[in-house]
């Protein structure tokens, strides 16, 4: 059997205890590694398990699958991801790889980002589209989720932003040589998110564009949601853009329409007291209080 | 400490490590009983946890809230949540209410119908706003959860549609000479939730509308998603109708735009070998093989 156990968000004891159950009984367990990532390392969750635990990251996942799937058939494999195994990122590849081997499968879910995001007080049900926003660089700056969140704001829908993960970047001078030197990891803040945002809000103003959201638009930073020390931060996305929310992961909401009882919690992760007090009438879709 | 914990999907051993450590320790523990349910019951929990759990019904957490609150200033209280508590139902009046009386509150995340849902292959990322779907009355057959669906699939979306629970419901006659004698619990089935869906598209097929999905539109059907006796079943709304696929909880998906990807995933799940091989264009949005 094919286990895919969802680790949870914050740290070792994020696991349930059906999962540590499997772990403990399975021949070889696997930690995916390059989607996302705990607050706590790969050597806490060894020492948790009393395991040891083999990084899988994408190149393994992609080309050495059969290596992952030996001997499931007939014993148990682990392959563990960090909040649900089918969350922000599936791992159909791996299951219908599996199917096709003969080997069952059995999935043991947890929290992932996209449930998660519920603890700020937003409704789940009324979230369009989840979008991403990459990294950009000099001459690479997509603005697609920006249509994204417009197309769930025009419907009053609230959009999670899942923001990028740089791992295992190689620069191009080592790509070119061949070394497998890689750069340091790198994680989108909720900041660099709401600043790409507002750079294309005003590419777009200059271009007397319509735009469904604005500087004054409601919007939510989180940061290690579910971790001891997580933080939240409700504000405008010009006052998230001078906000520091520490360590990674972070993501970002930018609100739809607001029902009062949303936007009382969002008053209790307000970035000043002020905040959130009077909204302006921005735009049709913001909850005038 | 007010702590919000969730229970999981499947039975007693989807709580968390965290979860399971935080119940251990607390004064008391109140098991929410009116949005969802566990594939066990109340009893097995108790045993599990070797813990006494106080059920809080819906009236119990809008009236006596400060009940549940009392001495969570000075001890630790637990609320559990089948689930996550931020899932598909919040909690948001119980933290608002905990903060106005100082009560520090924290959440103990875990898997929900919102994020588990994934196991079928569908991206969650590619969902739109999730819809609940009611049970129709003689005199009561509301179609507003059609025309969000109608939206979703227009931008391409998938739609979860939670389906409707009836628990501690009151016949008129027992309501209107005051006494507390109630029906037994009614869960919808994908079933009943396809044939309401079905009545729709006829109706308004009759009135000569546009149709963003039809009998041929492929669906999922899931029951007890994170259970060991977990059903999923793909194939047309028309198919879906005369499936059974036991006891509760029951979630239907209609699919929007569906990837290679996402629909070799859902071929797993075929409600016979040759569904979902021949797909017919028969909207825009369906992904024709």
């Amino acid at each position: 059997m094919l286990y895919f156990i969802g680790l949870g968000l914050g740290d070792t004891k994020d696991i349930t205890v059906k999962g540590l159950e499997v772990i403990k009984q399975c021949s070889r367990v696997y930690l995916e590694a390059y989607t996302s990532i705990l607050t706590v390392g790969k050597e806490a969750l060894e020492e948790f398990y009393g395991r040891e635990l083999i990084l899988a990251d994408r190149d393994m996942v992609e080309q050495e699958a059969d290596e992952i799937l030996k001997g499931a058939d007939v014993g148990d494999v682990a392959f563990l991801v960090v909040g649900d195994p089918f969350g922000a990122t599936t791992h159909s590849d791996l299951v219908l790889r599996a199917v096709q081997s003969g080997i069952q499968y059995r999935v043991i879910h947890n929290a992932s980002i996209m449930n998660a995001v519920g603890c700020c007080g937003l409704q789940l049900y009324n979230f369009g589209e989840t979008v991403s926003i990459v990294f950009w660089t000099d001459t690479w700056k997509p603005e697609s989720f920006y249509d994204k969140i417009q197309r769930n704001r025009q419907n009053g829908m609230h959009t999670l932003c899942l923001l990028d993960i740089k791992v295992k970047e190689q620069s191009m001078e080592n790509l070119m040589r061949g070394r497998r030197i890689y750069e340091p990891p790198r994680y989108m803040s909720v900041s660099q998110a709401a600043q790409q945002l507002l750079e294309i809000v005003q590419n777009r103003r200059e271009r007397e564009e319509d735009l469904a959201f604005s500087e004054d638009t409601v919007c939510v930073g989180l940061a290690r949601v579910g971790g001891a020390d997580q933080a939240i931060e409700a504000g405008t996305l010009q006052q998230l853009v001078s906000r520091d929310l520490g360590g990674p992961l972070h993501s970002l909401i930018v609100t739809g329409h607001l029902h009062p009882l949303e936007l009382d919690m969002l008053r209790l992760f307000a970035v000043e007291p002020n905040a959130l007090r009077d909204l302006k009438v921005a735009d049709s879709s913001t909850y005038t209080s």
